[in-house]
């Protein structure tokens, strides 16, 4: 097939998954292809059916989009539609478009119902169709019950897979019952006292139901949970409910009350990343859904709104200078020194303003304390005004060997700074008072209250003081 | 005591912990810091002992500093030491040191390990030492074994309770001896199968453990995993494991192999959390330690050195403009306009910059795909390069009814736009290829460039031009 040296299956089982940097490694990765070009099943089902999904996703990621599906059909039934779950959501898409919708829906069949609702809902409505068509009626009804609830809720991130027993059986009783049925949730932490009607009377932790003689009643035992997530709830909330009580676990409900479903802390810990993952991205003007497999074009213009309100921005501040022309053509050190002003002040801004958006997000910034950081804030931003003003007046007098402009620019600087202070923090209160993102809008208000203040300042004390 | 309305011992308890913006409601603090004032620890007892620890944490940091050991001695042996987890370092560091060294002894010692050395390992070495003279010789010795792990590491975070049985024990053996024991850790999702000398040899899920029948060997079941931590390790790299294989729990290993301790996933929620904050703050300039209770002086420290960073960068910006100055004071409309090519080439640049240092941190970002995503950057920066670049143009053209000086500002954008999606993405990898964090330094050296290369290309294109 090719000339280069044939890999023996000693080596073929050595090979390491993944290189130095923690990525695919280049060889295993050649490998791969070489095996998927050779149309050599046997050697994929030896190298990728044991990984884990994390890795299948990781490796499915690195092939050619034309590789990917020949790797799934080559494998075939072996092939753990998991790691599709781990897949960026463009590479995602793409790769199920590319697949024979039996073949799809024979794989998601075996999962848990959050790994297939993950992989089905953000698919075309003309796709998600053929591949429900392959599954049986009541697997169906299930998918589209949780595909029914909004994005982003609880309800399509649980499984609806869990066990869930009367509150009259014995602690041995609900034991027995686990080891006989086979049918059970891939892993559960926890199972669940339901009355007839499925309403939710309490949760029986694993560790504790074995710590629990036999004979005991699962109702004597069972925990006086206030921890229950709503279907409809946003996935945000529900992570905030995790981290603040260190669940790993937690019961679903429908607006009746009935037991519909069960969150993991595993798909809790991807919303608590992609969560931190949001302010960082929208403080810089990157859309949340942006990820490394897009295209250019299609990154281009995800990003080209933020640079549009930029411009508007730069031009206001542009504007500002403009209103001093005169001065600057008399004083051109004026034009020279006039950006320090502003940047220092962006700086100062943006590292109050990105204190205040993750404290506002985690809720440790709230009304019981903003009164105290706004004071810190303006009070931090004087203090390091003032240190800073020294040496930017020293050097800028030396510079242009003029002491009245040098005091004039540690003027326009410290006013600029305790203006980044009080801007920087009040402007995300603001917005997250009006119920908007903090993350996504300050950052445009800070630089262009920093760019006037500073233009402004700088350029108007300079006029009034060379002028008079 | 006070002529408000006095508080019923019904209202008491109806009064809601949390008002509606998710924090400590003000009526319920009031009553707190009442009952504190007027010593009534039933009232305390009643309201406070009952909450999670993750409210009573969040109670004493609304709290004034002086009613928090207040809260903590009228409570008394009831006060759960856990809540103190939850404080800031700034907060609990304070706390510990007003309260009494054997309060505090008495207090840590029915906790599990993991969060004795979590309130412990901030503290001065004083106040360390006094504590640890009030714990007993056997539990002293296993906290100061903890305490000698390396910060941030996997032996820190660990808990060292944690259930292991010998290989030739049956399933039944292993239940039964649950039920029997008193001393097992407050929460556990799995045990671990050691042999004489505690080196690791499986571990078994309480998921399996209870579908499997009582007679079965516990070698049979158990997992052969792979997903083993060092004691040694830094918790980055442990968080980054429980995410990328959906742990919720993992045993750690000295360095011969024997089992030490058990790391769960709700220590790693709280690191994942701190990691993604901290490239947010990295990116701001602002510290990882710094935090919403610290002083104005500590903070402004803090803040400093990056300011100063900025204040160079910003000077050396300045002294390219002063080249020009001739060309400034001929055409004041320069001066005008230049921030706006710098501008947009930082704010681009900080784009690119963000999406790569967030890609390197969670290793989507490696060798193997290096190469395409800096074409992907440098093109995107082209594209919205041009299509700004006939905007600003346009507009700079009419303001100042000049179209040469339109083509200059255009030209001059798309040049800086390319050096920023370029250098965006090559600093961030190049810092992260010498192994320092890309997070920290990559912002000054992209605004370096993007100023730089902003005021050169439209200040020396306009110089080339007009005087041509």
């Amino acid at each position: 097939m090719s000339d280069d040296v044939e890999v023996a299956p000693a080596d073929v089982l050595d090979l390491p998954v993944r290189g130095e940097d923690g990525g695919i490694a280049p060889e295993f990765l050649e490998l791969v292809s070489r095996a998927i070009a050779d149309s050599d099943a046997d050697v994929l089902r030896a190298r990728v059916h044991g990984l884990h999904e994390a890795d299948v996703g990781d490796l499915i990621e690195a092939l050619q989009p034309e590789e990917r599906p020949r790797l799934i059909e080559l494998i075939g039934a072996d092939f753990d539609f998991t790691a599709l779950t781990e897949l960026d959501e463009t590479v995602r898409v793409q790769l199920l478009h590319q697949l024979p919708p039996h073949v799809v829906a024979a794989g998601i069949r075996n999962l848990d119902s959050d790994d297939a609702v993950y992989i089905l809902e953000d698919l075309d409505e003309d796709d998600k169709a053929a591949i429900l068509a392959f599954i049986p009626a009541p697997e169906r009804v299930a998918l589209l019950r949780s595909l029914d609830y909004p994005e982003e809720s609880a309800g399509r991130r649980m499984q609806t897979e869990f066990i869930a027993v009367p509150p009259f059986w014995t602690v041995g009783r609900a034991i027995d019952y686990m080891r006989e049925t086979d049918d059970l949730p891939e892993t559960f932490y926890e199972i669940f006292v339901v009355d007839p009607a499925y309403h939710l009377m309490g949760a029986l932790p694993l560790d504790r139901l074995l710590r629990t003689k036999r004979s005991v009643l699962v109702t004597a035992v069972k925990t006086e949970r206030s921890y229950v997530v709503k279907a409809s709830e946003d996935q945000e909330e529900v992570a905030r409910m995790f981290e603040h009580y260190n669940l790993v676990s937690a019961p679903v409900v429908d607006d009746a009350g009935r037991l519909v479903g069960v969150i993991t802390v595993d798909d809790i810990v991807d919303v608590i990343q992609e969560e931190a993952d949001e302010d960082l991205r929208a403080m810089a003007g990157v859309g949340s859904d942006e990820e490394l497999s897009d295209t250019v074009a299609y990154t281009a213009r995800g990003r080209l709104p933020w640079l549009l309100v930029n411009l508007l921005t730069a031009f206001f501040a542009a504007s500002i200078i403009d209103l001093f022309s005169d001065s600057i053509q008399r004083m051109v050190a004026l034009a020279v020194l006039m950006p320090i002003v502003a940047s220092m002040g962006g700086n100062a801004g943006n590292q109050t303003m990105t204190v205040a958006v993750r404290a506002l997000a985690t809720k440790d910034l709230g009304s019981h304390n903003a009164r105290r950081v706004v004071v810190r804030e303006v009070l931090v931003g004087l203090c390091n005004g003032c240190v800073l003003a020294v040496l930017l007046g020293a050097i800028a007098a030396l510079w242009f060997a003029n002491w009245q402009l040098g005091g004039v620019i540690a003027s326009a600087l410290v006013i600029n700074m305790l203006a980044a202070g009080l801007f920087g923090i009040l402007i995300p209160i603001v917005i997250h008072r009006f119920k908007l993102d903090p993350a996504v809008a300050s950052g445009v208000f800070v630089t262009t209250v920093t760019d006037t203040v500073g233009f402004l300042a700088f350029l108007g004390l300079a006029s009034l003081w060379f002028r008079g």
